[in-house]
């Protein structure tokens, strides 16, 4: 529901938040769990602004919040965005943002002012966590658009399976392997066959890829045995992140049949620290994908006449790569691709629905991602996997360097923002990684 | 290692841990997480001891134990068998399974039988609750008897794939559905397509199954981005237990390409509520499966010349079936299947090396479970899937009625134990769940 809290009119009287490129205007406040760099503080719960961090709790311990927001604040103690935030009902949180706007808008008044940048620290001062405890992790597949493409390499005359139009594929990932963005990436070592007469080799991977995607919190969940309908799925999600699905492609290639891909995919999972609110992304909804002429409807338990229930979201995603002769040159990372995650064929409702519609039981902190998101066009592809076509068409850069697949050293940043006529620009700040040598 | 906690001659001053048949005699002591049922006290650790339950935590209390014995004791405050008792050295397990058997077998003084028998609980009086904090569950795939028995219904002509004599095949599961024995299974609901022409239907699910497995439970674990060498797997493992990987098979058949089984398993996995040490199983151990000709051996990482360190285990893995028409006529549980988890491709050393060898982190109280347990004869496989291949061959039952899958209402109840000339008969206890119409 777009209110007052997205009038693009709103500033704050900190600079750096009104800048027209920043992620972070009082229009966001995303949700993040932060150490100052260099202290021994426990870790406590943030939302960024402009530059900046502004530490929950403390902001409570001065008074700035009323007794509701309480248990948003404390939830700090639990090292993450616990229960306590994210299970809160849409009312409360609705409330504390509102508070917040008001404390971060022109029109605070000089004491508020005073009280609250105590407890603002710079951005490249902190260090980030994991926002949540996650307890199960699920990946999906639901960009037609790869799906089709990877089809292809491997099944050029029946690229999309049966299923797809009706099942919002997805599988479980591994919880304990997801790090916090700016985490290094170690190359992982696996079976490789690339010589079909030879046995495989363990050796380190050869094909590693990055994979594009968004992923969504679980806030509220729902008890075993107990499905939850397309209209409630969601009030179970509390917010967005980016999120790098890291690949190894050869040991995928060896491994993956008959029950899906393992250690080509569990070695390390990335995400941005920043957890944009459903609330925040309210002016950005837009209806789901538009299904080609011919396609079949969704069933009726992902079906929902209330589009505002099952729509998708207009956010760009951008794929840069930055390798280490360029980072040497000081040479601006290179832009490998730009989609949107309105490309997606199944909603984020949908797949949460779909995930519970066998009494699956879901749980706060719960981290669910929506796969590669690519789009129709050729600079859209969210993997190097589809952009060099499995390596057969290599990525010339600037600098002269080719890559197929990545290389010892690269670093590759994701980005995420949302656009829309008549509102203010937000953000997902970035996912990075650099790729270090295999041990 | 064969000690003297291992000698069939010890007995125990409690007269049910010296019955014949006893899954439980002071050879075994298993652990398990309970509360005396209808109270409200907190959840603790308890030992299994002929009909009893040992609550260790108030034998503690009771100064039964020395100081070094502290951490296993007051692991009961994290409502789990946690860190303070998994992680802890094998010496120190070593010593408190020594002191164990002192105070429970019949040379113990009056005094000392006294105390103890102040903290024994009848088995029927307890409820029990998951003997750990899962945080990641991994299913493998390592009979190659099932799966060459489920490859050949689906690829006839090419029933194990090529990768399976390399790769311990697995796939990431779900933890937050994995329930203790004697939890009800809510029929599934999920998308059926039986028919080619039409579309699927969301629908209970027809081709409801259980699978026979065994699973294995991570005391320490590893840093992410540092594999497990062979020889030292089994350090990481804490103990076993049976686990039932109920299957939708209509669902799964559907929904599991490209990326594996999800919604087909998750709805719930059941597991005992006793963790057999390792060192109870020590008697047990046998060499690891002996490959075919021509098939060819590990690759290095999964290979060691100690074969202790990667042998295999000799238990016998029952399935009964009890019907609601069974159970109305006061019928005995009918035998469907007697496997033996020595018949398994890969040791559970070879599945968590394989896990961690791209880095992939595991953690303190992970479970990962063998896959379906079948052996090479008709009466051994390990699941419904198998025995009716796909149901065109249903089993007759004593009593008249027949089964394809399961239906409402029917018990399934798994059990395991390990017999050795010369050495006392050890339990698994049971594994039980009954079906419930779906919702």
């Amino acid at each position: 529901m777009i209110n007052e809290t997205h009038d693009p009119n709103l500033k704050s009287w900190i600079e750096s938040a009104n800048a027209a490129d920043t992620d972070f205007p009082i229009q966001n406040l995303p949700f993040c769990v932060f150490t100052r760099a260099c202290t021994y503080e426990n870790v406590r719960v943030g939302v960024a602004v402009g530059d900046f961090i502004l530490d929950v709790y403390a902001c409570y311990e001065c008074c700035l919040f009323d007794d509701e927001s309480f248990n948003i604040a404390v939830s700090a103690d639990n090292y993450c965005l616990d229960h306590s935030v994210m299970k809160k009902n849409k009312n409360l949180q609705a409330a504390f943002r509102r508070r917040l706007v008001e404390i971060l808008s022109e029109t605070a008044d000089e004491e508020t002012r005073k009280n609250v940048r105590r407890n603002l620290i710079p951005v490249d001062e902190v260090q980030f966590y994991l926002p949540a405890h996650i307890g199960d992790y699920t990946d999906f597949y639901c960009s037609i658009f790869h799906a089709t493409n990877v089809g292809s390499m491997f099944r050029p005359d029946n690229p999309l399976l049966p299923n797809y139009k009706y099942v919002p594929i997805g599988y479980h990932g591994r919880a304990s392997s997801i790090v916090i963005s700016g985490t290094e990436i170690v190359r992982p070592k696996g079976q490789n066959r690339a010589d079909e007469n030879a046995p495989p080799q363990y050796i380190p991977a050869k094909n590693l890829d990055y994979e594009m995607e968004v992923g969504f919190f679980v806030g509220n969940g729902n008890e075993l045995g107990e499905p939850v309908s397309i209209e409630d799925a969601e009030d179970h999600i509390f917010g967005l992140c980016l999120v790098n699905d890291w690949s190894a492609r050869d040991v995928q290639a060896w491994e993956y049949q008959p029950l899906g891909p393992f250690l080509a995919k569990n070695f390390a999972t990335s995400i941005s620290p920043f957890v944009v609110t459903m609330e925040a992304l309210a002016p950005f909804r837009v209806p789901a994908f538009e299904r080609a002429e011919g396609d079949p409807q969704p069933l009726d338990y992902l079906s929902s006449d209330a589009s505002e229930k099952t729509g998708g979201f207009d956010i760009t995603l951008e794929v840069y790569l930055q390798t280490e002769k360029m980072r040497d040159a000081n040479a601006e990372p290179f832009l490998l691709s730009r989609s949107n995650m309105k490309d997606l064929y199944w909603t984020i409702g949908q797949m949460l629905t779909h995930h519970a519609s066998n009494g699956c039981n879901l749980q706060t902190g719960d981290l669910m991602a929506t796969g590669t998101v690519s789009g129709n066009a050729k600079d859209a592809r969210g993997c190097l996997l589809e952009l060099t076509w499995r390596g057969t068409e290599p990525i010339q850069l600037p600098n002269g360097e080719t890559r197929r697949f990545l290389e010892d050293g690269d670093e590759v940043i994701m980005k995420g923002f949302c656009e829309r006529e008549g509102f203010r620009r937000i953000g997902f700040g970035t996912c990075r990684g650099v790729i270090l040598p295999a041990a």
